[in-house]
């Protein structure tokens, strides 16, 4: 997908929402587990519900391949199933030398057919380039995290100047473009969104950490905004598990809509819509 | 396994090698394309050819999931071939929030039966610390890659003394330990293996790098030999493809009885056997 189908879709849904598809059996409404695929069941729900108000999908690989081969079954029907206006994301967060890293972009850029992957930058330039080699498909690099560990490394100040994200996406900027790269930037640090955003003031932002992780929507949008919007606002637990029961799709359906009008504001006031 | 278990392997097999299973269906002899699983077909080939001669194994997940599911399939049997004598170690370069490295750790050592999966840093602690509560189960953390990218973010020297690699392995020595805890390190830094080994004496390096990567055994043995040997050494393309013709297994054989009788030299030079 390019940036314009992207921004296009911001704009005629009236939302930023990405919808993360992480499903556990042991959460999922009991009368699913009867069928043969319970968790693409699910997922399908939750699409069909959440279609209207969300731009990107986004399910992470681990809560699939748990389940092994039958697993990677349900991943691949559920990115096959995701409408095709909607931006895929396969949550991977993967990355190895170069060689290798051709693989992983073969694996989630022409088995399963996504848009973006997120990648981990540890292992550098070699490791992201061949997921930059495909035409109209994205590289989600980590920079800054949601979780309490992103203060090990991440935040670590360099002799030069430059926390390590700073480093990353300053570095990272010179290997792609705003328009096949965008960056993991975590909510539950809404100051920081607004440093990030100088130093990338055109590049897309995913953004995990608002419900659930404990971010503000808000406040991502203050300080995240960028040209054409320019984020990808992730919700997953609090839209697929706003329910366990037998209504779960409908409370899903009611969840998304709800950060949906909250976004429809935002991208007023934004003048963007 | 438990870390006496792979010494008495090291010290039964004089051999510290470790084969890394990277199977290409584009390079395995054409013979096995005809099977219904040619993928698994080569593997089992390259372990029976192979396991007189190497204490490890070492499946990267990206060639495999490169065939969705059924990939998956053939990485699930490959792993339940592999002699129960000899580590097993996903090199899946995972890491994720805590809640979703739990559902890797499921993955690794609950679905597909490993002893160790290779684990990115960059996330920091509660990325990492869902592998290390398994007992007898070990994590395998990036530091040091063999890779050219290597040097764009490990090798970044922090204000306060120390490149990234080296915060890596001061941090993570208090998140685990020598029994459950080992590094990657390459091979194509020689100088730099014995400076990681000073930092961490007893831990075991998995050593990528020699062979196709360009790295040297004599050198690795030399700077990063560690207590009880504490080294693994991969070897990948230059064993399992020694030979793309029907010789494949019996080159693949060879190439391995080779690396194994000049790491049986290292083992006596240091008085290990």
């Amino acid at each position: 997908m390019t940036r314009a189908e992207l921004v296009n879709q911001i704009v005629s849904k009236k939302s930023f929402l990405c919808v993360g598809l992480d499903p556990d059996l042991s959460k999922i409404p009991h009368h699913l587990l009867q069928s043969e695929d319970p968790i693409f069941e699910f997922n399908k729900a939750i699409i069909d519900a959440t279609k209207d108000f969300a731009v990107a999908y986004k399910p992470n690989t681990a809560f699939y391949e748990c389940y092994g081969a039958k697993g990677w079954e349900s991943l691949a029907k559920t990115i096959a199933y995701i409408p095709s206006e909607c931006f895929v994301i396969a949550d991977a967060k993967r990355g190895d030398i170069g060689n290798t890293s051709n693989y992983y972009a073969k694996t989630f850029f022409e088995t399963i057919i996504c848009d973006a992957i997120t990648v981990a930058p540890y292992m550098g330039e070699d490791s992201v380039m061949p997921f930059l080699g495909y035409e109209n498909k994205w590289v989600v690099l980590l920079a800054l995290t949601s979780n309490k560990g992103a203060l090990d490394f991440q935040m670590i100040s360099s002799k030069d100047g430059g926390k390590l994200y700073e480093n990353v996406i300053q570095t990272s900027l010179k290997w792609g473009n705003p328009d096949n790269l965008m960056y993991v930037v975590g909510a539950t640090r809404a100051e920081e969104i607004a440093h990030v955003r100088s130093l990338a003031p055109e590049s897309f932002f995913l953004v995990p950490g608002v419900g659930a992780q404990g971010g503000s929507l808000k406040e991502v949008a203050k300080f995240g905004w960028g040209k054409d919007c320019a984020l990808l606002v992730n919700s997953s637990r609090g839209i697929i598990y706003a329910s366990n029961d037998a209504d779960f799709s409908i409370k899903a359906r009611e969840e998304s809509q709800k950060i949906q009008q909250e976004m429809e504001q935002i991208l007023v006031t934004k003048g963007m819509i």
